[in-house]
């Protein structure tokens, strides 16, 4: 094809992006349904950004929100995912998402690459109100479709009510009220017997 | 859980979408992929709104259009995909929709209800600057998948390259700069035999 460089860099990186569509999660889709993966998690906090934005602690940006939602994930198409709960595998986490961000941003036009890694990072950093809420939706995302299925990927992994707590407790920082269904959620899993004590 | 109604029925329509990771296209994803779904397309048309946003004919609220394309398709969750060259599917699409819609979005609170039908009418009509670009990356990013394997779309389903031609056209009210690509895409996969004349 006849492009121009930026055009042919856009589209080359337009189509790496796809393979963010298998990379698989540990959540289940609702009705005990398979594995999630990355593509399909970011489309889903990136629509309940915008119908829940109303709970948000501070004012937000609703369009950065949403592309922090979108792209938070890019760089496990490279670095792969890690549980919210593997311990081990946070260790390394850091140093495999800073080579996987460079390579694969490193693909657009300049000023697009730095915009990409502007928003990773500010997603990462957990300062914005835009973060926030946007970190508020990662952690809500899988929750509930957890909760839809009695608490399966929980039982599966044997996951704590502390672990879940020091993860869902910074939901709070972007929005009190929804926290307040997290807690709901956390609670009635402890009873179940879906959350260990 | 102890919710006021209002979030109630948001929560219950946040995962009664997680439907829409069920619904395959006609599409494969690259390297001779599975079959996409329409939350991956719909992912994948929304970051693509921002990274070619300067290739539109008129200026655009680049939120609106990444709402319209994170929406555009929720619908099938009821209705289905009607594959876009499938004449006998098409003729019923609209009625199928029409009962989707108000099933749908009528599990929202009012004012996010008539939102959302506001959205995908705009999307449907194809006459606002966000509409006609949400629409050409809704032609652009199957288009770009299919060619990266070698048309194999197409040739499965012995597709002509009038009816391409007859879809992308469409792109042209969003994009000339993007429609010189689908044109080129078209021509060559026309000369390898993967389009029928």
């Amino acid at each position: 094809m006849v492009l121009d460089e930026r055009l042919q860099k856009q589209l080359e990186f337009i189509l790496e992006i796809d393979k963010e569509k298998n990379i698989l999660r540990q959540t289940h889709l609702s009705e005990h349904g398979r594995r999630e993966n990355d593509a399909e998690h970011a489309w889903h906090m990136a629509i309940m950004v915008f119908l829940l934005k109303e709970y948000s602690n501070q004012e937000i940006d609703v369009m950065r929100t949403m592309q922090l939602c979108l792209i938070h994930d890019l760089v496990e198409i490279y670095a792969g995912d890690t549980y919210a709960y593997d311990e081990e595998g946070k260790k390394s986490q850091k140093e495999r998402e800073a080579k996987a961000e460079e390579k694969l941003f490193s693909m657009l036009p300049d000023d697009q690459g730095d915009y990409m890694r502007e928003l990773f990072h500010e997603f990462e950093a957990y300062e914005t109100p835009e973060a926030k809420f946007a970190r508020a939706m990662d952690n809500l995302q899988p929750l509930l479709l957890n909760h839809s299925n009695g608490g399966s990927d929980w039982r599966e992994h044997g996951v704590s009510i502390e672990q879940v707590r020091g993860r869902q407790e910074k939901t709070k920082l972007g929005s009190e009220a929804l926290y307040d269904i997290t807690n709901q959620i956390m609670e009635e899993n402890l009873k179940k017997g879906n959350l260990k004590p």
